[in-house]
């Protein structure tokens, strides 16, 4: 049984509800949108991200003996119900964003067209999987922009939340821009590029700093990153210097250190000093420690001398906004638009389509958020992606989203690039859209 | 290949650090602690979780072949250090504490005793296994102290990160004392009992709202729980004392009502004189929404009446703190003790243990940070689990772990218990733990 595309991995109620469903013949077709509610304070846009992981979800949804088994156990399943799941398909169709697209609050970035049970079960998981990927692109994104040309990299597999949040925390950063992930196993996976230098163990288990140094070289004579700040940063710096005639000697070349503690811009600066006098200007610095967006326009800002950022912790959780308000709400039943009206909770009814809007040379102006049926002006944003329960391409390789990520970064407004939220970015809702929602909102249930 | 357990599941660096130590034949006997560097702001205690699964994945470690092929391929590794890694096996041991105890900054969770490429290569996985668990049990144990005697259920699936994570937030969240969750898969892995009710998309799809509360309740005679925000709180609140008499013919009881949006207090005050005036008193008031253990105080300080309470997102990624500085150090290698001194970072070296006094009644009254063969008073937290990397004993059942939790919260100060940092718990450092690391201070690398 593969975890990730288990049947079980979904709430009890979508459990419960599909026996209600079952038992009052409740099949006809369902029109469920994905959308955020609203941004974090902290995020001007968003980008979606995890659509590869919601299809393959979606295509290879099945119950296994093994959890039909349990649920027969359960006891709050009739016999009847849980045979019925046998022969559980995904049979609908799905419109998506492309991933990598920057997208706002109300803007629905995936929907779901499939008899009610279908649409219904696989709920839980499509969020789970859209709302982590989306969140890290997201993050990944502001790091891209706080720090134009520079190297950067994902080190935050080990305070991720588990190892799926691992690998798609490493696939979500590379496809907004990062050079690639320290995770090995989402190099093999996604087969996007690894990096990696060297811990203050390595250093600590030899007696000398220097020879730490040399072994590591010799041993890696293709990758020589080292570690300068285990016990004194620019003792090591000067270690290094000395060094290097030897390595050369051997044929093997610095290419880097790492500052990974202390004031970073500061160290920086006395490295690249010490490297520059100790003919060693074309060895890069790199930095990490408790890095993020906010500390990355700071020590650029600041002048420090970094050419890479190894970015852990705050990206892989995203500590600053660490979940996004992404719901998935029944927006049509049996060819009726729906709505919930739920305070502060309400959403807008029926299948809508984002239009965007642009300068002639490609600048975002704004969305208007309609009726899929009532063309807006400007382009639409959502396309069909599965049919019948299959997708209708191949997947998408991450150098294409990586493209699509860099045209669309540099299309939003300046103030948003920046990270600032003033002005918002302007989303239209069409008056169509407020007509149904008011027409709905005068019917009685 | 299980993701779980894969070898590849770690960071670059441990690879090539491990290529250095084989080049090197440095195999010699090292030590590593694993601990929280500090708490954060927002934490008193933490309660540690998740060794059940970082002891799986040592015993199970092994480089597959296909992991093998992909090393060999990437280019940074020789071919005699890929050969090596086929017989690859942690053979070292492990101390640890036990599940559920609860922990302060500096002390060491779990020690590793291995052959240095072994204890090097894990780090990775292991913070990744104990950090998640250690934070979500963590934040789960505040709300239970926040909320004693109501039903608490983990709801957070949908904005956990990713597949893991959801299933061991449920996990980390029975433990520390939760009534259960709303994750199928939890349920059929680890056992634990899982709660479910509806969402308005079933309200939604019905045309009546009191057909959908009739039609839910025929198919789950069992576990009546209705929504009643979808529209109008009160209304659906007085619609189900309307339906209540018709069920009751049918021999159907409705257990429960869910409240998900507004002012949950003054809804809920609002349906329980609904629901008591109409012989509906023994109906519970479930609420959720945004919940976390400052809701849940406010909530009941404002005398809510509220029996349960189902917490997701704010549980599941541990919002307020979705992190933990926890670290895994190098603190001895090939007999000598180590210390790592970078700015801010500095670590205590040699095999520690933790010693914790208590009054004659069993109340905690502070820890001392030692050295595990000076023994001081109290009694020492870290027990072997671990040896030649087989398990010591079979895994501890989750009602064994959640009957620790229970004795620990109570033994707390109750200042921590109140969740209030002021005075923070003592933890005294040893002088002889001091005078070791003064003296590897003095040494030159």
């Amino acid at each position: 049984m593969n975890l990730a595309n288990s049947a079980l991995l979904t709430d009890l109620y979508q459990l419960t509800m599909l026996q209600t469903y079952h038992a009052e013949r409740m099949q006809e077709t369902a029109v469920f949108e994905l959308f955020a509610r609203r941004l974090p304070p902290e995020r001007e846009f968003l980008l979606a991200a995890g659509l590869e992981q919601a299809l393959d979800y979606l295509e290879n949804l099945r119950f296994a003996t093994e959890e039909l088994d349990w649920l027969a156990g359960h006891g709050g399943f009739s016999p009847q119900f849980v045979a019925s799941l046998e022969d559980f398909r995904f049979t609908g169709s799905v419109h998506a964003l492309p991933e990598g697209t920057a997208f706002f609050a109300n803007e629905p970035i995936l929907r779901v067209v499939a008899p009610l049970p279908e649409a219904q079960l696989v709920e839980s998981r499509l969020i789970n999987l859209l709302h982590y990927q989306t969140l890290i692109a997201s993050k990944a994104a502001r790091c891209v922009l706080a720090a134009p040309g520079k190297l950067l990299v994902d080190f935050g597999m080990r305070r991720a939340h588990g190892a799926e949040a691992a690998l798609f925390a490493a696939r979500a950063a590379y496809l907004a821009g990062f050079a690639g992930s320290a995770t090995v196993l989402a190099g093999m996976r996604f087969d996007i590029p690894v990096f990696g230098t060297m811990a203050h163990s390595l250093i600590q288990a030899h007696d000398r700093e220097e020879d730490a140094f040399e072994h590591f070289a010799a041993a890696q004579p293709g990758n020589v990153v080292l570690l300068l700040d285990t016990y004194d940063t620019e003792t090591a710096a000067r270690k290094l210097v000395a060094l290097a005639p030897h390595l050369r000697e051997r044929g093997i070349q610095i290419r880097g250190v790492r500052i990974d503690s202390g004031d970073l811009a500061e160290h920086a600066r006395r490295v690249r000093g010490i490297l520059n006098a100790g003919d060693l200007a074309q060895v890069t610095i790199l930095a990490s420690g408790d890095l993020d967006e906010y500390r990355l326009r700071e020590l650029l800002a600041a002048g420090a001398p970094i050419d890479g950022f190894g970015i852990g912790t705050r990206l892989d959780a995203s500590t600053d906004a660490p979940t996004l308000d992404l719901v998935y709400k029944l927006q049509e039943y049996a060819g009726l638009p729906r709505r919930k009206r739920s305070e502060g909770k309400a959403t807008w009814p029926g299948r809508k389509q984002i239009y965007r809007q642009r300068t002639a040379n490609g600048a975002l102006t704004g969305d208007c958020l309609g009726l899929e049926d009532m063309p807006r002006t400007g382009e639409p944003l959502l396309v069909k992606v599965m049919e019948n329960g299959h997708r209708l391409a191949p997947s998408e390789p991450l150098d294409i989203i990586r493209d699509r990520v860099r045209m669309q970064l540099a299309a939003l407004p300046p103030v948003l690039r920046a990270g600032r939220g003033e002005p918002p970015y302007p989303v239209e809702i069409a008056p169509e859209l407020r007509e149904l929602a008011a027409r709905l909102d005068q019917k009685t249930h």
